[in-house]
């Protein structure tokens, strides 16, 4: 699994053309960062005297955005097991009318769960920023700066994802399909730019 | 060395108390991975006939930026470094008048270190923007949101690593360093956010 690899093998991995990891993986990464900046915060929060009015909320932060920082790093495999389905459908026989037909469907199918692996990093990261935000005011004072680097690595995992998302939209017929996540996207990115810049420049 | 944590125990490891790594370390691992994509940006346009005019260019990038991932990867660790000196200036005996004096004068000096390790990671970072717009424009079209991950990380990285600069800063006394830094730091602190607007907005 990539969140097995060292830290400088997967940017090694990263740099080559392999077609994974790629910048979906790199979307999943940033968001797993930014939440274990976020538990980082709330550990050095939590049981400080300067910051008893706020050392029990900080604490179950802690514990939850350990948790979803390990989920995001789930989400990295998932996005190179997706496009894997993806590359397998492309190579699906293509000789026969049935054939063509099958392989189509699959290839439809298969974008489909492409396109949603990203956009789940992208919902799941964009409910995070209150949490970011609450840290950066309430928590520890000396680790502000590392909330505010978490953020703008929520910010860089939404729209990192939301890339991702689109180029698979481009492939896939279904209108319905496209322009609910088109949509959807949409909100996000806007959600992931305004949140971010509010927090880290005010 | 933190590049030789595999991505899930780099994770754990932020996400507990200890003071390293922190924010400074995600600010040069942000710069690597922006380095990392670009040259996968490269290795992917190099060799297609339809970039042959940008192959080698390409080819060049690619090199150049998987050595700069490997920098970058290096100062990861050079900032745990200068902050563990900082911490051991603090540790420094203050019986004796003397003593006291050596032990200001070394929290002085390795507070400067400590200052001017981020600030590397945001100079050179902030030199690579043309690449990366480079590669988002003449690159292989299917990774251009790779390019523009990239350059999203590279923007994170600099703010990420300035905000560790301002933090050093806000502890020195020479007010001629803390002005000259300062100044550097607002520069690039523009520099990252325009030029990362424009290219991934253009």
């Amino acid at each position: 699994m990539l969140k097995d690899l060292t830290v400088e093998e997967f940017n090694k991995k990263l740099s080559s053309s392999a077609p994974v990891p790629g910048g979906g993986s790199v979307a999943a990464l940033c968001s797993s960062v930014a939440c274990s900046l976020a538990a980082m915060v709330g550990n050095l929060t939590h049981g400080k005297k300067a910051y008893a009015e706020v050392s029990e909320q900080a604490k179950e932060l802690a514990e939850k955005y350990e948790v979803l920082s390990a989920e995001f790093l789930q989400l990295i495999d998932e996005d190179a097991r997706v496009f894997d389905k993806v590359m397998d459908a492309y190579g699906l026989p293509k000789e026969t009318e049935e054939e063509k037909a099958v392989r189509k469907e699959r290839i439809q199918s298969t974008l489909k769960e492409a396109a949603l692996v990203p956009l789940k990093v992208a919902q799941k990261s964009g409910e995070l920023f209150e949490a970011f935000e609450f840290l950066a005011e309430k928590g520890n004072k000396n680790a502000k700066s590392d909330a505010l680097v978490g953020t703008m690595m929520l910010r860089t995992g939404i729209l990192a994802a939301l890339m991702n998302v689109d180029i698979n939209l481009s492939f896939i017929k279904d209108e319905h399909f496209v322009k609910e996540t088109a949509a959807e996207a949409d909100i996000l990115r806007k959600l992931a730019v305004d949140r971010e810049a509010k927090i880290i420049f005010s």
